[in-house]
Parts: structure tokens; sequence; C-alpha cells
């Protein structure tokens, strides 16, 4: 990746400066910005055609940078999306407190010895999801303010941030989830809030993801047309064709 | 539709006649044909290359000219496969015993007023899959003897004759099921043996099959490649798209 003269875009104060750019093969566009104190990666295919926006999360604050969500952008990208994704406050390379770190290693000590992981899940990421979802609103604002990105919005990724940009920020038409076995009280509350059509995707014999709970939060959803996919495979054996069911999903209503 | 001059396929003693034959806009070709008592309609594409086949079955032996399967069928067919359905013995429109009639009125009768329909539906469906499923088979055999179409094989609709076609005929090697709420017990012990790809597809708010059972079938299902879609909309509100999700899971699986 080479770097640029940076292109700033002004939200508010707060400018967005890309820092990289990389044409790919497929003519896909990636762009590494910051945003304030914000570091994302902007993904734009080649045509020059205005594109709908998918703001793309990895669950529970994992960095934007992790394979697999690079990979599901890219693939959104090459089929027409513009595809952002950012380490919003206290998610993936951005600082975290002592007491962060040591809720995630216990959280992660917890999940691995199958103990009941619910309080300390929540008080990980409860606030976690309270801080990231500011930043996300602010990055939403400056990319649908740059040219060649066009609403609607949609949503991909994780679940619990998910809901609450879908039931806080009316621009997101569509929403895809990931998971949601473990979604913090005040997002599972908020659930029935979300009227957004949407897309679940679960594993079904996912070891970190208690089904019951996945299926109640499908059931809970308060749109007339939600989709549960499901699947074997553990955690992360998602199979590929549901990264192209997702572009599929996004097609019938963001397109 | 027109009658045609027939064309005759001998399969053990029962010979294969195309009855009519009728050629549609998008290059189908749909003929109506009977082999031996078992009447039935094939569906190929427009094109000439040897396509896959795939049996579609209508829930609980409803006729195979029920719209929303022909519909299907038609959709399957321009997209490359050779689609075939019949009315099995004691299906569709096929003669009924007084006895299945009865019963037949008194499960409708059942499911209307909420009641547990278990033991009727037991006495009822149990029987015609047994009747149904050598019905299916002599298709089967017939169909692949016609020149321009191909194995492998899939199969799609109907779960409980699907299950005890997969765990019986190894041509077939991949199953799309419908519902999965009601199935007879003989079907549901069987469900651990079909190791071939699935795509299970229910209605989340199907007025007429419990939930919880139709997911305990998925979980039941033996193989690795297992795919559950969920939908909202009642029982007879499944989405088009899932057709078009069929077809695909179909094209991942049989060519």
């Amino acid at each position: 990746m080479r770097d640029t003269s940076t292109h700033d875009t002004s939200t508010h104060d707060r400018p967005l400066r890309f820092t990289s750019e990389q044409r790919h093969d497929d003519g896909v566009l990636e762009r590494e910005f910051t945003l304030g104190e914000i570091p994302g990666t902007l993904w734009t295919p080649g045509s020059a055609a205005p594109a709908p926006l998918i703001l793309m999360a990895h669950n529970n604050g994992l960095p934007q940078r992790e394979p697999r969500l690079v990979a599901r952008a890219r693939y959104s990208a090459a089929r027409g999306y513009a595809v952002a994704s950012v380490d919003a406050a206290g998610c993936g390379d951005r600082p975290r407190s002592a007491a962060d770190e040591e809720a995630r290693a216990e959280l992660r000590r917890t999940l691995r010895a199958g103990e009941p992981a619910d309080e300390i899940f929540e008080s990980l990421v409860g606030p976690m999801v309270e801080k990231a979802a500011p930043d996300w609103r602010t990055t939403l604002n400056a990319l649908l303010a740059l040219p060649g990105i066009d609403g609607p919005v949609g949503y991909s990724g994780w679940t619990a941030l998910g809901i609450r940009l879908a039931v806080t920020e009316p621009r997101i038409t569509a929403a895809g989830f990931f998971a949601g076995g473990y979604v913090p009280r005040a997002q599972r509350a908020e659930a029935r809030q979300v009227t957004v059509p949407l897309l679940l995707l679960l594993q079904w014999d996912d070891e970190g993801n208690p089904r019951q709970r996945a299926l109640d939060l499908f059931d809970a959803f308060g749109g007339k047309e939600k989709t549960l996919h499901a699947n074997m495979g553990g955690h992360t054996g998602t199979p590929w064709f549901e990264t192209d069911d997702g572009v599929r999903f996004f097609d019938r209503h963001l397109k």
C-alpha cells in the first residue's frame, strides 16, 4: 500500500483524511483514512456511479483489519457497494484502559472454560457499544459527504452495535447481523424497535454463542421482513456462500 | 397445452409417455407424462445440454399441479435444470380410499381448531410416505433414461418424502426441504442418516408447523453441510427470493 496525497472532507470539526490507497485487480479502491481519532478503511467499486454504503463492523470490537472482514468488504465493493469499517472508541487498535484489557482477558478465559460469561460480557461489551456507536455515526456523516457515496445505507456485522445504530440512525435501511448469542441487555431490549429488513446469520454449532439466545433474539426483532440463516462449522466456519447471500440481501434493499 | 405424439422410454415394464407439451417464452419445455398409473410433469431448459435433475414434491401429497410448485419448477428449469413432479400413489389427483379422505378432513379440522394433530397426522402421512416413495424411485429411473437428463439428482420440497428418498436413493446428492414441523416418526428417526448437503427452509411464524420441531429436525440431520433458512409471513408466505436461493443451493451441488 502506498501513501497518497490526502483528501479532506470536513464533517463538523473533524476532517476525513485519506492516508493510503490501493487499487485491486478487480477495480476495487481500498483507502485507509482517519477521522479525528477514528482510523478506518473505505472500499469503493471500480465504477464511477454513486454506490450505496455499507457500514461493516466486526463483532465485539475486533479490529477492522481482521482478514475475514476485509475479504467480505472487498467482495461487497466488487459487487457495487462502498464499504467502510472503522476502529471505533475502545475497539480494534484504539487505546484501551487497563480495566478493559483485564475484562477482555477474563472473558476469553471464561469462554474457553465454558463457564457462564454473562456478567463479564455485560460489563465489557455493554459500555463498548455505548462508546462505539457515536464514532460510527460520525463516520457515517463524513462518508455520505464524499463524492460517489450515496444512500441508502446498510449495516453488516456486529449484532449489538447494529441494533443500537438501527434504532438510533434512520438512514440505515437494512441490516445484516452475525451470531447474536451474546448481546448486552440494553440491545436485547432494543431489538423490538429494529424494524428494518434484516438478515441474521448464525452458526448452529457456535461454541461461543448460545444458540437459543440467538433464536430468541431473531424472534424479538420487530420487523416484518426478517430472515435467519444458520450453518454448521463452528464460530469461524461460516461458509463463503453466505458472503454472497449477504450481498444479495443488500441488493434487494439498497439498490 | 396441445397434445403431441407420445414419446416412449421403457423402464422395467412401464413406459413413460408424454401426453402434452408446451414451450414457454423463456424456452422452458413443459411436458405432461404418464408412467403407468403415475401422472407427472417434466420441465426442461431451452438449451440442449444435459441438465441435472431435480425431483420436486409438494408437502403431504398435495397435487403436482399446485401453482406455487409449478412456478418454482419453471423458474428452476429456466436456470438450467430438468425438474419433475408426479402425483405418487395416494397423492394429488390419485385415487384415495374413503378412510384416507376422512383422515384428511379430520386433519384439516384439527389443525384449524389448533388441537394436537400428531396422531391423526401420523396415521395419514406415515403410510402416505411409504406408498409414495416407490413411485418417485420409479419416476427417477425412467427420467434418467431420457436423453438430455443427467445426474446428479437433487430433491426439493416435501420433507418427509425427501428424508425417505435421501436415505434410500444414493443418486440423490443434495436436498432442499420445506417446513418440517410435522414429520412422521419413521422419518424423524431416519433424519440422522441424511448426510447429503441440505437446505431446510421454514416459515418462522408458520401456523401449521411447530417451530421447535422443525429446529429439532434440522439439528438431527446427519450431514456436515446443512443450512437453515427462516422467514416471516406464515405458512404460504415464503418470500420469492428463497426460490432463487434454492436454485443457487443446487448450483453449488449439482453443477
